[in-house]
């Protein structure tokens, strides 16, 4: 691999993902992108006794059902990568205890499953490892709970608030090339333009959406319009409007091929805010949705960011603004359907 | 970079560490190693006006002084590798605020100083970074009242228990060779024998650092003798203990060449329990008192151990065991003195 522009890693032999998959809660499989997840939990409990072991358990079965469709078992791995928004990402080092496989503990909020997705990436590329398993998840209520108003209080959405997502997704990736390939990573810096509201996380994480988004395509030398895509992973409508203003202010523009997670989640109707954010929003789209559109080449190239706020529950009654990041890869379609 | 064996990494070019620092609390400065300490804060508020800023403003304090040790300044690194204790790891996110260089966040609790480092030396290695600044603190006061009884609550010390350190460590790793250099890396497996006591961490952690020293000798060949030391990174009596006595178990012989960094911070007159734990345990330890240590051939080859446990504060509530994890580092001096 090499160093591309300032923060732009190229992969000399990108990595190929050879499966993934995604379970997720009732509320996203009535979504619009329902129909292409591959299980649903049957409520929040997921047969638990806790809101918490509810998403360890979402969590362990996405990671047997990823590997399941890779035809792989757990000691063909060499590494798992993987966060989550839970305090000390319990989620992801819980549902990690019967895997025999080295642990590489991940935490950049909701942009954790693209962090471990870039990080795979260089560890196979580099030679540290042919296979490697990243995987995130969020579950609605145990993160609600954590974050926010007790559930219990009942909840208001304000139309800028959005809903943490149930879902998880996992990703295998290989060193086997051919299929759709990560070819390429920029990681982001800390941004924080002074947004102290952690209700309105989409105006908190644009700015730095922005700032990645640039970055990269000064890194790579190329324009929107090479993407057949770009996507962010939980700006909600608020943040998505922001990033394309700021975008736009900078001579970049978006408007034809620019997409969030957290909005193509839910229908209008489903009165969820501004839309979907958490670790699961960009894992069960790209999981479940983008990239089969890659694998049948009904895209060719796009740009995945994942966006985090980097708060946790005291700092804004602290007085703290919102810290935010976002990290970006590039998936490539090579049109080679290779198991 | 090649995989040896199972879990480890053995490094083509051995990035070099070309500077580090260490910031302490009152007690740490007042234990054996408290001469080899750059600075000492003033006591737990360190002129903020919360724990929490305490803590990240000796974050950022000890990013500036390891950078500064190092003669470069914030724009000379590739990126920022850190994680800490605290909820959604606030005091590495903070921190990097004003740094315009891409941040990889890390969660392994107490296992996070020696996870960046291993994982900074992937990326030189790899071509994808020449320098980068690893980091991780810990506070007494805000971690206690995350994980613990409130401090105000009076706080009681059984003899197993471990006090959390005031501490922040910090490492620029370089491509360039020399010096002492970063040759080896094995990531550690999620390890859970059922230890439930939250007070007991030392013994929750025991076999994951066992585990972990038995695979990187099997994977390089070597015996615990080819290293003038193998220490581990918050342990403490108990769990130091443990470690020596289940790698007896299994024919391997440590009595002459093992310590825990949790257990060499204090005197036995500061009544802290069974020694030290946090991120912050391994950190000061490694950057103040190890390195020159392997600097000035006190030490030729070290084997540095960071140990975490992965609970939060409302998992052993909900009747969760502890998972816990260690990664490795292996440092060898080259008795370079390359500035």
């Amino acid at each position: 691999m090499q160093k591309q522009g300032n923060q732009t890693i190229k992969f000399d032999n990108p990595p190929q993902i050879i499966s993934s998959a995604s379970i997720v809660g009732n509320k996203e499989n009535q979504g619009p992108l329902g129909e292409y997840f591959d299980e649903v939990i049957s409520d929040g409990y997921n047969k638990q006794p806790t809101w918490e072991q509810a998403q360890i358990k979402m969590t362990k079965d996405v990671m047997d059902k990823t590997l399941y469709k890779a035809s792989l078992s757990k000691s063909d791995l060499d590494y798992l990568l993987a966060g989550d928004l839970l305090d000390q990402a319990i989620a992801s080092n819980f549902s990690a205890r019967k895997f025999p496989v080295p642990f590489i503990g991940l935490y950049g909020a909701c942009s954790t499953m693209i962090e471990a997705m870039a990080l795979g990436a260089m560890m196979i590329d580099g030679g540290a490892a042919n296979k490697v398993l990243t995987y995130t998840s969020s579950h609605y209520q145990a993160t609600e709970r954590q974050f926010r108003t007790p559930n219990e209080y009942g909840d208001k959405y304000p139309p800028y608030k959005q809903r943490t997502v149930t879902g998880a997704g996992a990703t295998v990736l290989s060193d086997k090339q051919g299929g759709v390939q990560i070819s390429e990573a920029t990681f982001g810096k800390i941004v924080d333009l002074g947004v102290s509201d952690p209700q309105d996380m989409g105006s908190a994480m644009a700015p730095a959406a922005s700032d990645t988004i640039l970055q990269h395509l000064n890194d790579v030398g190329r324009s929107p319009s090479d993407y057949d895509l770009i996507v962010t992973g939980d700006l909600g409508k608020v943040g998505k409007s922001l990033v394309m203003e700021l975008l736009s202010e900078k001579g970049c523009n978006v408007e034809q091929n620019f997409a969030d997670c957290g909005v193509m989640l839910y229908n209008s109707s489903q009165k969820v805010g501004a839309g979907g954010s958490g670790c699961g929003s960009s894992a069960i789209v790209v999981s479940s949705y983008l990239l089969p559109q890659l694998m049948y080449r009904n895209l060719d190239r796009i740009l995945v960011l994942g966006t985090g706020a980097l708060l946790n529950s005291v700092t804004p009654l602290q007085g703290e603004t919102i810290p935010c990041i976002a990290h970006a890869i590039t998936l490539t379609a090579t049109g080679h359907l290779v198991k």
